[in-house]
């Protein structure tokens, strides 16, 4: 492609040495001052996308508003000037990750997007990744349509403007119906408001109640609970539900039925630990992580810590189960929250300092057991390590939370290339040894499966989640990146 | 339609007392840093257009970069990072008028539009006003394609990705042809600077020369001189030029053969009074003005007096023409460039006093002839009188440098509605009555073309320029504003 | 006086229910551009001031240079745009405590201050609270002086100014006489880093050791750390420091000497968990304030949770000590750090939604103790309360790392008036009913201050810290807020 | 000094080519809302100080308030929520001279200057130059003020709060009287309106009414006429008015008396067309140069033009009187009031052409005379000359409607040091062949004075104004400049 720049390449975290999850999507219908809700839900789910966020309303005298914005939800909408401008009882949002240094970045890409049709307007809003988006978009370039963004998620509102359905809901049927790969989007009419979620159920998306007519869609449930709404139930995979305010929910399964796969990650890392998936607390399963963790790999040691925050729940859970006093060897700067805006070169080098302090009183001499949720090229691991040994710490030893990540996913997760991936390129022992730690043991897959309740652990022959970024299963087959060059899993 | 903020309503000067036109385009091929240069050219055709302006540039390694902004050219196109990322030696750039206060005005309302086809993409800038916009945008919705802006231009653009043409210009040919209206476009692709007029040739387009492979288009001259490029030619009536630098330009007449009409409200106001037109100096013309107004409507008077700036040259050929002595009765304050942003409500009150204080040492007990170039609604004429007798004049006689403006344009500027202006409901001493000045003459259609040149005057059967404003003969029929219930002048 | 918003009223926390630390200092000597270390050092100061930071630096070529910010450290003095503006080795730094809302906060209010003598320039920042500033303000201004600014610490270097001593730090000890009340110190002259810290002790500052010949001096060593230097010692109540790169760290006691009174609040909640104030663990110390309360206060319960973060340490102490688990019942919002400017309504009613949840699955049925550090109002108690019993809490037990907060503090930490402080106005049990928690129990000041390390507890005849937030006992009169009313607690 | 940046030197226009005067002051007592009054004043005055501008108001209830801001008033001071925290029926402002590119422009320079006395607060602003500054300053330091800003005219302030008077206007007194130089200062107690000039009466300073009980004070009285206050008269040289709302004007004396010597400048370029100064319309007194010019120096011509704005009044006087007709020869761009910020270098080079171009069409083949208001550095005149023979001009004439600008100016204008003065180091004939025009004539100091209503022209032994600019006869002796190496010139 000759355009690069105008139509940025999908982002992705160069520097970073996280997994992120790149979306998180909201909707309300049914209550006045609906786009006040659904900034607020928005916040609650921030740490699902933290580059930029938007809001639709409508209104039925002011017709379709939309607001979008680079920064944080907290920053753009709680300014009563802006949320002025968002009026009406059915209102859409979305928030999206955050790729530090992106030349493209463009509010253009910002969902929600919105087409106009000739039956009237509709917004969506969209969590997840379509896999086959590079075909879909020549073909519909090639008919003459017009892309906006670089965003895969265009497509599905292109597809929907040449549908031959006579109302939005079918087009969406027809516009979903071509899309491979994960969504769970939140889509509005000028009177309804809409969900789906793929047929594997690879991303999340529940259902809520507030009020006497009012009605939530939400990526968790954890801002279901900060505008007071009461969690009714997970929309299905492969469920549409068409809502409106005066005859709620209508429910439809347009997709070939498909065996569930979500996503195992987002109960190890993305999803927040006070949200409530597949029935489970998350917070409880990462508990429960860590006590498989030290079932599995237990180790002699004078005191079990996180790494903050997103260790901590495993953390609690390896101390209950070993015996093992639970302390805080690491402390959080809880003014990071916000990416530093062209740093200078010595603030660059000074990486994780910025963000956290050993405790020193409480690390030296001590043998210390640090639980990691995760780890993805090993760079922040490494110096985590090392802050611990110039803390004075007598031992190292390194829990993780999940199994090696060796394969990048391509559901909506923005995760590096394969071979940056440390998983991918060592073994364990190898790992250990480039981390310098003095031992280092990952949950195993079967551990991790039996964490989230599956108490014989992963079925081999079909797996009941998606966990392809550990196995290399992939649920879908991700042909614009076996296009790009992508090598699956040679078939054992 | 029942998305009214989503897709702004046209813009108009809802508080306003003067014609805008809408828009100045520009691009240059074959020179370093092309964008550079379209900054510089669309700062000097920034009263063209007030609200906005954007840049496109292609880099053969960076491919299509773009960037568009609210505000002035010279705030925001003069800044090395921003001008940084537009790189290459092809680029174009628009700016458009400001709608103060306009709730629907959004940075997507802001050309260059860029679309991306098969074969690569183009961007596109116009100027003007297409008269079936309404039209082609429903049959263009109803095949699938979406809309981003409120923006009439926009059709363009989906016209040429829906052409079956293999190559951009071709499809532009084929989508201009569908189009009614005034247009003179700057477009581009990868290699191509393009440039278009419509077959009556409206809006103006002029071609210039840049160092040794340097082409520009530009809507006016003045703007070439401010790049020190050689002006060529005008683009004719009815012409498309392909340019490349290495192959240069070349001309072809795609359209239907029609009678030229360019705009006279150009001669008279739009224009700047440095730039060429037709081969006439804009303030040659307006001073002519001055001279045939002194003939038609003499007075006996001590000063002639210029609204400031843009009634000066008619006021110095009046005065020319009179021997009545030429004098600056009115100072224009030079900071007034921008309009006031959130002003207090005393500020609004004051009126035209921020922008205009009279001279009162020259104008206390004289009889004063006062220039200005037009009366649209005749609020601020009232203002501008009540101040001069405030002075102390003894005598204020008003000479206008263009006919009563009593019939909307529907080409690409500004007007209000029928019913607002002044002459469509007043006759010409009623208008000296509601303006309560000593004399109120206006300059007759014909003395209007003998100061362009026409020694004989306007031809009543087929008059040598578009002056619908004047005349309500409008040369394209206005489909959108008929469909929307405007009334035509009634034959004869 | 007159003039309330040309000099605002001290700032204080109006809607707030915590207890601010207004300052933090820090400065360097004998590091290539020093304000990129003063930097990083406010910003792992950022908790002891959120309102805005500055910065001054010297360089023998660019003299001295200052830059003073609303906001975070990480915000401002992250941009190499910036920090290039500060050049030189010598460099110190100051953060100030956010008032939210408060009209008067100006630019000008933000330390370092810096003031022209005949012999050089010089800059102080001041973290502490003069008690006898209104005096020292009207005597000042008698004689000539014209402050710039509301704050109290702005009479310091007005005493500089009229010093008879020929050099600078002599004038500082000659001006420090005339104050009472707490101050720590750091002031800078071309050549010199200074420190004082009052005869009491009251606030910290600590001294640190860096590279070859290199010198710091920070509020708390946890900005030691974030820099890589070395912890040496605390400055000695009365003490003060004249450092120089070339001769390093000259010290002399200029005060009369009196018992130290270190603030009791830094260990409770000021002080950040990873610093070491008085060879104590700030960690360890809240870890042990919660072993105390376990014992002083237990109760039969399923769960302990911390009221995030400040709560945690004493959670996890409490836990250890009684045997019941340790969960995280409340889940912070990590996206708060900064306040919301111009809320909405309906945002600021949602209160400490917006910043914490309830982790509604591990909290249902259960009987919950809560730890938190303090109460204030005990307005944000009540909420928390609320939140834990509506996700279905069987019982509630609030436990206070702290004993009741009866009276304000003086020196340094913004504090609501006495008839604010919830047990300013109630016993304990009111304290509890009004609450609505199944139990309530503050630890006792013996508790404290045994787990401060006081084996014996407090000595009520000579308190080995300033206590005076819980025992109305103030070691420096108030003078300035008995002027204004204030009511010392009657001798008993 | 050692201190450089932190006080910024004073600014000069290091690029610029114009003399700048460098303030100007407006005050208003007895109206509601003065300060909206205050900003419309200084938006009148804005062409006397570009950089920065300041308002202090006060109210009874609300205190002195104050906001000072870069950029023009326009910008700033027309927003509601600005203006709302300024209210009192009693303020003053001030608009000071923009530095292009100065390092050390801070906002702590920008006036009004305020200090709080033991009597109350006060608040001045200063047009003019105080010309023993630095000695004043060195004193005050010595005895322990610290000043704030780099301005010379913070030392009014500062010995104001050292006097031993008992009321502020004699402490104003007290400080003026230690002053050298020119001032025009307008000040505010509480109640008070305060306007003073110097005794020599440098820098104008006029009375107005406004309503029942309403003053104003203003640099001119174009700013007069913009809030519809009615011109009283001028305050004379050496006088003191003490307004108040109730009591009116109370005027004294308070200098030693003086022969008036008001900058002659002021006529020639500084002031608005539309000012009346020392009872003459200063638009009649630049016709009136012209008209002397043609007299003094004629030549044959086809056309004459004016370097706009400024030398169109002497331009038209210059036809007038010629027979010559007068045209709009040079165009200017109504969009460059602002100062471009951060322009690329292209840009910068660009020079006067974004801002003048030629009129080709009327300047062709033409023997033009170009008039301009002075020649400081030659550098525009230069690239003007360039530009017009460029456009074709068969003939250029210069005739300058100032006598040679030969030495700087110490009382309130920014000129370049006299090493930069074109006519300091050159004869009128090497001029002449410096610029390349085929002739150059400036005005003769007798046919200014002349033209300024003197009929006998310049009194050699005392002039009747202060023309050190042209004439080096310093009425102030420079003591600052003098002790900084400036040279005086040589008796005769």
């Amino acid at each position: 492609m000759s355009e690069p720049r105008f139509f940025a390449a999908t982002p992705h975290d160069a520097a970073g040495d996280t997994l992120h999850e790149e979306c998180g999507v909201f909707g309300v219908v049914g209550v006045t001052d609906a786009a006040n809700f659904v900034a607020l839900g928005l916040h609650a789910l921030q740490h699902r996308g933290q580059e930029a966020g938007g809001i639709v309303s409508y209104h039925p005298e002011e017709g379709f508003n939309s607001a979008r914005r680079f920064g944080y939800v907290r920053d753009n909408f709680t300014k009563q000037s802006l949320m002025e401008t968002l009026p009406g009882a059915l209102s859409i949002g979305h928030v999206r990750y955050s790729t530090a240094g992106s030349k493209g970045a463009a509010i253009r890409d910002v969902q929600p997007f919105f087409g106009e049709f000739s039956m009237g307007g509709a917004a969506i809003a969209h969590n997840g990744n379509i896999t086959n988006a590079n075909a879909l978009r020549r073909e519909l370039i090639e008919r003459g349509s017009i892309f906006q963004s670089s965003s895969d998620s265009e497509c599905i509102i292109h597809l929907m403007a040449r549908s031959l359905q006579r109302d939005i809901p079918s087009r969406m049927e027809d516009a979903l119906r071509r899309v491979e790969g994960a969504f769970s989007v939140v889509a509005m009419t000028r009177t309804k408001l809409i969900g789906v979620r793929d047929p594997l159920g690879v991303r999340p998306l529940v259902l809520g109640k507030i009020g006497e007519d009012g009605w939530v869609l939400s990526s968790e449930t954890c801002a279901l609970d900060i505008i007071g709404a009461e969690f009714i139930r997970e929309i299905e995979p492969g469920e549409m539900v068409v809502i409106t305010a005066t005859d709620g929910v209508e429910s439809s399964h347009p997709f070939r039925k498909a065996p569930s796969k979500f996503c195992i990650f987002e109960h190890v890392y993305f999803s927040r630990p006070d949200s409530i998936i597949g029935g489970r607390s998350v917070y409880e399963t990462r508990r429960q992580i860590g006590v498989e963790l030290a079932r599995e790999a237990p180790v002699e040691a004078d005191l079990v810590c996180a790494v903050p925050d997103s260790g901590t729940p495993a953390a609690i859970g390896f101390a209950h189960e070993s015996g093992i006093p639970f302390g805080m060897g690491i402390i959080r700067n809880q003014y990071m929250g916000r990416t530093f805006i062209e740093p200078t070169e010595q603030i660059r080098n000074m990486g994780v300092r910025l963000k956290l302090n050993v405790n020193r009183a409480l690390i030296r001499g001590k043998k210390v057991i640090l639980v990691d949720d995760s780890v993805v090229r090993g760079t922040t691991s490494r110096k985590i390590k090392e802050m611990i040994l110039d803390a004075g710490a007598a031992e190292v030893h390194f829990r993780i939370a999940s199994p090696p990540t060796a394969w990048p996913c391509f559901y909506g997760v923005d995760t590096p290339q394969r071979d940056k991936l440390l998983a991918a390129t060592m073994s364990e022992d190898e790992m250990r040894h480039h981390l310098g730690v003095d031992s280092l043991k990952f949950i195993s897959l079967d551990g991790l499966y039996r964490a989230v309740g599956e108490a014989e652990g992963r079925k081999s022959s079909c797996p009941q989640y998606c966990d392809a970024c550990f196995s290399g299963e992939y649920p879908v087959v991700p042909a614009d990146k076996i296009e790009e060059g992508f090598q699956m899993k040679a078939a054992e």
